[in-house]
């Protein structure tokens, strides 16, 4: 089952006129087949806009609310007016209210900056069922490490680079991830010019080390991961100690276990970094992935 | 006037099996008001895909076969399958018979890797006129520089960047030319890490030092551009010598002259760079410009 939404493109910022009592007189349903978005689209011509996506599982949407706090903080970045927060929920409740009540879904959700020289942006709402990724999960993945070309901390003192922002131009992501396959992995991390791990192209990495679960500070070449953030919760609650640090890859590479997370695919465990065996903690593993199922906000 | 034109996905690369007599029947003409892409498109969604930029100036489309020997090569490093280039020429062709025999106009052509797990990639024209730049190509423009966060070499041992490819995900070079506006310019010339210069956001830079015409050497980290290239020869056979070079910020000021060169505004002279004076050498720019306004292949 898929659902596609378009919504109103004047409604589609915080500071619209005319904020109905009942959002889906905003909502225009339409096909993933049918045309509905024009060639002059800067999504399509410049990949300018931010997105999010938002598990859906047995019938709830996770992380709602971590995901539009990030879809604000990208528009901030990336000059766009401020999202209409109100919109936003009202499109995923309607889709929450649509999809199957079991099984897994994504939610993808899209503010362009609309046609160019346009006056408003245009937003969109996909969902789609997620691909089965219980083997993933239990089994894990071969990584590989790749060059992001940027400093640990570049981001800070040249904030066009957007490194802090989910924005559509994703192109170098989607290529590292066909190079990693490539290279017979099932993913990447990447690690900035100056020796620190980041992030996986569409993934947020955590590492165990003894009675610790740390991810790679979030500063600005790094995307706070929302599935990271309600991880850390969790295992704070069942006794872990959290930390976000600089890590090399050296010192990942003493890591008891290693995790990339991520909203629709959760945590999938590393088997091979760079095609050095890594250890699962399958205990562990299971239960993060347990919780990641229940139902979030 | 503007012309949009799909372009029927399953012929868009060259291993199409059917290559009509006729391109135009693989050609569907739209409206730019029209919806006409799917949301589920890779071009929208992460900023996947490939474009050009063709000037076209009294009748003439300039530099059509570098323009497509670059889509080709964008493609190759974007692991895109090949573009078909007779049938990107014929839609050029078609484009150029319907626009107007005097004006400038900017004719981009776009391939997008389609849509999600779609079987062929989506393909379209767009032409529209070009904004006036009589005046900023005579009076020039101040650029401010900003770092690109990546070192001067680092697409030749991370490929995965797309550096050499002019790929749909330009959100940091449309946030680049946005920071230039802040700070009162009218567009931004990156610095690599390493402090090297290397192109504008949406054009190459070129400097006259003495007799010498120079530009950065087109590297992994520089999109190799097709004005520069014809400028180039230019004025090789007006007198001047041509050279790629490795420049630094420091070695850049000390130019005779410079400008940032591009498709559709063509020569602009930079008048101040970081709020430092830059001379203007009006006759060569006036030659530069009544050259590149030439009927060019």
């Amino acid at each position: 089952m898929n659902l596609t939404l378009l919504i109103e493109p004047a409604e589609a910022h915080a500071t619209a006129s005319a904020n109905p009592t009942n959002w889906t007189s905003t909502f225009r349903e339409v096909s993933l087949e049918e045309p509905a978005l024009r060639v002059g689209e800067l999504s399509t011509q410049r990949g300018d806009g931010i997105f999010e996506t938002i598990g859906f599982v047995n019938g709830h949407a996770q992380e709602v609310e971590p995901h539009l706090d990030r879809l604000l903080r990208s528009a901030e970045l990336s000059d766009l007016d401020e999202p209409n927060r109100d919109q936003w929920r009202a499109a995923i409740a309607w889709a929450s209210e649509r999809l199957p009540s079991t099984g897994e879904y994504g939610i993808r959700i899209v503010l362009s900056r609309g046609v160019e020289a346009g006056p408003a942006p245009t937003a969109w709402l996909v969902a789609q069922p997620a691909p089965n990724h219980s083997a993933i999960r239990a089994n894990g993945m071969r990584v590989v490490t790749l060059d992001r070309g940027y400093s640990r901390d570049v981001g800070g003192t040249a904030p066009w680079l957007l490194l802090g922002a989910k924005t559509l131009s994703y192109a170098v992501n989607m290529a590292a991830i066909r190079e990693a396959k490539r290279r017979g992995a099932s993913d990447a991390l990447f690690v900035s010019s100056d020796g620190y791990v980041l992030e996986g192209p569409t993934s947020s990495l955590v590492a165990k080390f003894g009675n610790s679960i740390v991810s790679p500070r979030p500063g600005s070449g790094i995307l706070h991961g929302t599935t990271q953030m309600s991880l850390f919760e969790f295992v704070a609650e069942v006794g872990y100690a959290t930390d976000y640090v600089d890590m090399t890859l050296d010192q990942l590479r003493e890591a008891d276990a290693m995790w990339l997370v991520s909203s629709v695919r959760l945590a999938v465990p590393i088997t091979h970094l760079d095609d050095v065996e890594v250890p699962i903690d399958s205990e562990l593993n299971a239960k993060l992935n347990e919780y990641l199922l229940s139902p979030r906000n």
